[in-house]
């Protein structure tokens, strides 16, 4: 990275240089240029409850982290997939819930308060090959490294698309995957929508899209819904919500500027459709946000990076891995609070130990 | 358990009969006698954070479960040990802080919101090897056991003591566990006080009993503090802590009624000293309450609950274990909370596989 002088006390000024940075100047053409080259002892990828838990311990532990928290990494806004939902029940201390955003907001505040230094960069590239680790944002990719004694990786996971014939054209024109975002422009206003997906997710984004839309239809691949019952009974009852199972997408068609319907198939009846709906919701899954690693840690079939199970440990001692990324089943924001606090303290031993 | 007919018609408006309950009348001495059977779905033993989490979840999956928080078990207040802790800073979420009490009382809000049945008595003999597993609380030994299909365990830990001589004599008349319970009452203030310990929770109390006590003696068996660096710090530019080290204490000397001094040993010098103290309180570690499973499940040398690393699951299927009861590594709120979770989510999964 080149610094200028002025650009170097700049950002002192703004206090962005609470790592440790050091100066090689070099004079040319009698204007000196600095090379810095940033060093942090511990950096956080991820601005999620795992990323923020784990800044909140390793500030009160004396080692506030950088968080990179991404300039809209895979596709999410800093703060990660609870700022795509709406109110939270389920966390607890907040009896009267509150929404994802807001949950975040308070994360974020409280990490900030501890000294966590936050980046609104992406890293699209690391070195996990040699010590310390090596890190590059996608505004830095041919530059110096930022380097990094430990490195917590809590960069999520984001929404699966089908990427059917006609989503690209209609992707954010009609297309979507998420409803929360999405769900109040206008374009969806008292039109028909559909959702794709028969999980919790899907049931949860069909209600809420029910808010805006003429009608939601959730469209499910099986004949059952796999969602817990719970959400079943309430996607059941909402009179705007109408279940078409056994049913496959085809092909997304519109006028060529929006949205106009879906081309569908009834599996079991063998029989196509053109459903007419003006909104398409993904809801069939996430994918870990892991392929900055890809091929440097282990990870599962599905791209999962495997941790020593009760631990944020992953094959590569001084790496470690909190919440979505690295857990397909529970994927709750307390869950992912729960392993970023587990990864700080992980952290935080090897920095003992690597200090000692 | 025998109800009468109006016991049964009282709990009924109590709302206390949320379980399933068979009434086998039996009639004797023309009196209506009703053996009430209690079936549970789900019960989970415990009140802190893991278990107010676990019924959340529970909860909101419409299978409300039925939880004994206890009447101070372990010597522990309902919802555990974050009720003897003063505020809390590193709960994600709560930038300002709270009062651990606080925080429990939110939870417990929480979850009974979602229906959470709480019963304030103390779960006295579990019986794991058939099912329904068995349970018995400190009122029924003698009778008709409640019965359950999941369980779930998140009794806790409770502090150890030394159980030195006069310990018993000055128990709760200068000698406590809790400073956080205890500290502010009369016979501390402005009194010289000792903390028994190294570790990061000694440090606190030793902080906290600062606010009382004219001075404050951290006593430490081995020539270091085990406590982080910040708590160290903390301790060190304390003017009213004096740490005392390779010292050991030895006997609790009093005037008959109250505590007056602490016998101890310097083991370095191998000299012994009277150190005059009006209050003694224990921080060396917590014990899990694991007493009435003894035996019937897999646990560690130590007595902690096995689980299968990464999940709630016991040896012994239907039973789950959350929360500190099955953590000795990294025992924080945060991460107790998202155990209840995984442990609601695993005992969900359970039962619908049972009643499928």
């Amino acid at each position: 990275m080149l610094f200028t002088k002025t650009l170097f006390t700049r950002l002192q000024l703004q206090g962005k240089l609470k790592q440790s940075i050091t100066l090689n100047t070099i004079k040319f053409n009698h204007i000196i240029i600095s090379k810095a080259m940033v060093h942090n002892k511990v950096t956080i990828i991820g601005s999620g409850p795992a990323a923020h838990t784990a800044a909140i311990y390793l500030g009160r532990a004396e080692i506030p982290p950088t968080m990179y928290e991404g300039m809209m990494a895979n596709g999410i806004a800093p703060g990660g997939q609870l700022t795509t939902t709406t109110e939270i029940e389920n966390f607890p201390g907040f009896p009267e819930g509150l929404m994802g955003g807001e949950l975040m907001d308070r994360m974020k505040e409280q990490s900030v308060k501890f000294g966590n230094n936050i980046i609104t960069e992406t890293v699209s590239k690391v070195d996990l090959s040699s010590k310390p680790f090596k890190l590059w944002t996608e505004f830095n990719e041919d530059e110096e490294p930022i380097t990094t004694d430990a490195l917590i990786i809590s960069t999520g996971a984001s929404a699966k698309r089908l990427h059917l014939p006609g989503e690209e054209t209609y992707w954010q024109q009609g297309i979507s995957a998420c409803a929360v975002c999405d769900g109040a422009v206008p374009i969806f206003r008292n039109k028909p929508l559909a959702v794709i997906g028969g999980g919790d997710s899907a049931c949860e984004e069909a209600q809420f899209l029910t808010k805006y839309g003429s009608k939601v239809y959730l469209v499910v691949r099986k004949d059952y819904l796999r969602a817990s019952t719970i959400m079943q009974r309430r996607v059941e009852k909402n009179d705007k919500i109408e279940i078409l199972y056994n049913t496959v997408p085809l092909e997304a068609k519109g006028d060529g500027k929006f949205l106009t319907s879906l081309l569908s198939n009834n599996v079991k009846e063998n029989k196509q459709f053109d459903l007419p709906i003006n909104g398409l919701f993904y809801a069939i899954g996430h994918k870990p946000a892991t392929e900055i690693v890809k091929g440097q840690i282990d990870m599962d079939e599905t791209g999962y990076i495997k941790t020593v199970p009760g631990t944020s440990l992953t094959s590569v001692p001084g790496v470690f891995a909190a919440g979505d990324v690295q857990d397909s089943k529970y994927r709750q924001a307390i869950t992912s609070a729960g392993s970023g606090c587990m990864a700080a303290l992980d952290a935080e031993k090897f920095l003992t130990e690597l200090y000692d």
